[in-house]
């Protein structure tokens, strides 16, 4: 439908549309970041794009469609957590450290990801989103070998440590590691991860 | 100030005042928790403790001073964790994580934790408490005779893993985590806490 509207000029030329779109965007994610998804209205969000609230209803029809939209990750941040889960399963924590520090280190990924995490505090469907793409995406890191609860165990314990390595390190900013080199922190941590992938876990046995 | 007034009888029995400020707390904690710091008003706080928006003030001055009172952590946290610190360094690890979930398990700490990592996502002051508690008190559990860099990064570590913990488990409820019982929880985490406390981190020699 856009593109129709488009190829009849009503709404400017689609570059610049996407300009728009995206300026709506950025400002949806900055008031969900700093004031939450709750108090956050479509006119507050216009407002900051400097567009007409009219026009992020035609993009984003309300207030859902926009956050979704708004934190919906690049296509790299899936394929670089993909590409982990394809590592060789001796070198899996090393690559899936590496993977998400390098889309934390992406400012334009990092904002989508702190997005994410500031909306789900108090947003559910914020929440939901992000259940999907970590707890969905790190269950494919395990070795699919695996009986489905021991999978699903390991995964939760690697995303207790990837998630809490992204919260002390990007978004609270809490302690020593926030200071450390991205190298260093991948050398601290790919042992954990790498242990809750393919260590020995007693409980597990018993 | 308000013992005397107390005294006096004007505000009634000492007793019925605590109620009601302690009414007034859970509402604050409730709506930080659900809406957010920036959103929450004295007002809706003192609507949903169905007292007059005067008494809130009186006891608390301003919004700040809600905010602190309402994310004071009750000494039993505090002792806990301190407790672990006095743990032999060789089950520290194993203390930490029992001190953790304990406080976790006990609704009203919970209550109070989860509120001041939901007011943490959009208020500096309530992020500030968080970096006080986590940060502060983890630096005590780590062996006190290490140098102060290596220290402070093993602290690091140690709350990435244990506010990864916290945020999976209990906060966000997402993997398998959730649906393991206490001690099975603390045998899967603990191992890493006291690798990270004692354990060889051949970045730290380099």
């Amino acid at each position: 439908m856009s593109e129709s509207k488009s190829a009849r000029g009503q709404r400017g030329p689609r570059e610049e549309r996407g300009v728009a779109a995206e300026r709506v965007l950025q400002a949806a994610r900055s008031l969900f970041t700093t004031r939450g998804f709750a108090s956050t209205s479509l006119r507050s969000v216009a407002d900051l794009a400097d567009v007409d609230v009219s026009l992020v209803s035609y993009y984003f029809t309300n207030k859902r469609g926009l956050l979704e939209a708004a934190l919906t990750l690049p296509p790299n941040f899936a394929s670089g957590v993909q590409a982990s889960a394809n590592a060789p399963i001796d070198e899996r924590g090393r690559a899936l450290v590496t993977a998400n520090l390098a889309a934390w280190d992406d400012t334009s990924t990092a904002d989508i990801l702190r997005a994410s995490i500031l909306a789900a505090a108090n947003e559910p469907s914020a929440m939901e989103l992000l259940r999907t793409v970590y707890s969905s995406r790190i269950v494919d890191v395990v070795a699919s070998h695996l009986p489905e609860d021991e999978r699903q165990v390991r995964a939760g314990l690697v995303a207790s440590q990837i998630l809490g390595l992204a919260m002390t390190r990007y978004v609270w900013k809490i302690g020593a590691l926030k200071d450390l080199p991205s190298d260093v922190v991948v050398r601290l941590i790919a042992p954990t991860i790498q242990h809750y992938l393919t260590g020995s876990l007693e409980e597990l046995d018993s």
